[in-house]
């Protein structure tokens, strides 16, 4: 599988090490508000198992890349980058309990409640979550050095809580949950594929688009971005947010599952809507090689030297292999 | 039954009148917070289900007479009684989970998971949970008038959630989950009765306590209590929490199961820690009006008819038959 599209051979720009250094700078943090949490007892040791569990960090490392690319500190998007981590762990914890798709591997580990309980994988999403805004207004100079003032503070509880909830992340989940056997429940010669497409978009713009979408707004307010700067690199987001679900939903199709940590073909055997199952596989790809594209022009009025972070993360959305 | 401590009596003070009077100032709020999700969809009828199924709202309740107790207007301690209601709704939904408390009756109607389903209900407490935080922060004056300022606001989001998460009620759930059996797995003739109190009282102040600290605090502060005054009622709210939770397993032990809504004896069944079981029935019994003696003490030095609300609640605390 080459189907990179070579964004980033044009520059000297090393994607991998940067991928590196950030997470390791964020994880960083992450073992500082595990530290908090009174890391002897049963509920933080499952918040860090999940936690730590190795994820790609695409969100957080977003969010410093955003604040990059406004000419500012990354670290000023450190309190965001953690929260918004936080609850992108939250959300797998739920999503695998067996009420909801029932996995029993997550990044190549146990998930939460094959590793404990159910009630405490449960307790431990609960926790994170409420942490996620804990973090980001309980003293959190105390950690964060840079941090943004109180005011962007407030602003990243508001703007992050309504990309998790009702009108974002969670609400999205729940179109999922109502979506698999959508096409074992109809006939599907006679299901229009234009209404299922736009279904299918509108439940990935929630369910991973906001949050992706987020951390990079939220990542460039902390930097002190002006509102069309913020609008330019949300606009980037919702194309690589989408572009990243149709990667994701192709890699599940022909994934090697010890790379990605679960089963390749488990969409199919749930008879889950996905790209591929309604456009076929090369136009899928077509169609995320296209949404990059259109992702990287609202950055042209850019400092070009800043975006490169920016850039070589929408190439890697589409040639990553988990 | 009556074992009231006539703390009511020697005054004028309507307390059924108040309660109902701020439970529909309360619902009408909350009502508003429901037509803004998108009330057509399964998720919103969820949270209405569980959010509207009359509970007594003793946390908004005592947040409003909170800052009324310093003189102010009450309804500026809205924005805090929602979201604390919010928050208490979403530990309800998830504490009575098959994996947690498995209870199919709730308030005298079916559990939102029985109602709905598991996966619904989980999600229903997620969007819960998340919302409580964007109503105070994200164009919170459309919704509240009169409203803190955002300095308190942001205050709000940093008390409100570490009182709600791995500090304090998650973390009383998850020790909750783990002394269920203790006096099963323990042979009860050699546990140290003073060790089980201390547990216990541990666990209440963090599963109940803390939140019921928190309304009172919240609504002090958003009324722009001072320190001292903060401090003060958060005494009174500490003793009352813990009066609420021996009146509760006492209500457990002899409680008629109509009018609590579950049925009686349920923790005994489940042999869970409780003090009745710990200290006797008539002990528990002194002890809650002890603590309700205590808890209004610090008040001494508010004004007397400001603080009417509070004493009167306090009594009806240790008084109420659900």
């Amino acid at each position: 599988m080459n189907k990179s599209i070579n964004i980033t051979t044009d520059t000297l720009f090393d994607l991998s090490a940067y991928l590196k250094e950030k997470r390791a700078i964020l994880d960083d943090y992450l073992k500082k508000v595990i530290q908090e949490l009174n890391p002897e007892n049963e509920l933080a040791k499952a918040i860090e198992h999940s936690l730590m569990a190795g994820g790609k960090r695409l969100r957080p490392i977003l969010a410093m890349a955003a604040a990059q690319a406004t000419g500012k500190d990354f670290r000023l998007a450190l309190p965001a980058a953690c929260s918004i981590e936080m609850i992108h762990t939250y959300s797998l914890i739920h999503d695998d309990l067996p009420a909801m798709d029932n996995d029993d591997l997550r990044r190549g580990i146990p998930t939460c409640h094959k590793a404990f309980s159910e009630a405490t994988a449960i307790l431990a999403g609960d926790a994170l979550l409420t942490h996620a805004f804990t973090i980001l207004t309980h003293n959190p100079r105390a950690m964060f050095d840079p941090c943004p003032n109180d005011e962007i503070l407030f602003k990243l509880v508001a703007m992050i809580s309504r990309a998790a909830g009702a009108h974002g992340m969670v609400e999205g989940q729940m179109m999922d949950m109502q979506a698999t056997g959508f096409l074992d429940q109809h006939n599907q010669s006679k299901v229009n594929i234009d209404n299922c497409l736009a279904h299918l978009k509108k439940l990935h713009e929630l369910k991973t688009g906001k949050m992706i979408v987020v951390s990079v707004e939220s990542g460039a307010l902390s930097a002190g971005a002006d509102p069309d700067q913020i609008e330019r690199l949300a606009k980037y987001a919702g194309k690589v947010g989408l572009a990243f679900q149709v990667a994701d939903d192709i890699l599940n199709v022909e994934g090697d599952p010890y790379v990605m940590g679960k089963a390749a073909g488990s969409d199919a055997m749930n008879n889950k809507m996905t790209f591929p199952a309604l456009l076929g596989l090369e136009p899928s790809r077509t169609f995320a090689r296209n949404l990059i594209q259109e992702a990287l022009e609202p950055l042209n009025t850019f400092n070009e030297k800043d975006i490169l972070p920016l850039k070589a993360i929408a190439g890697y959305i589409v040639d990553r292999k988990r």
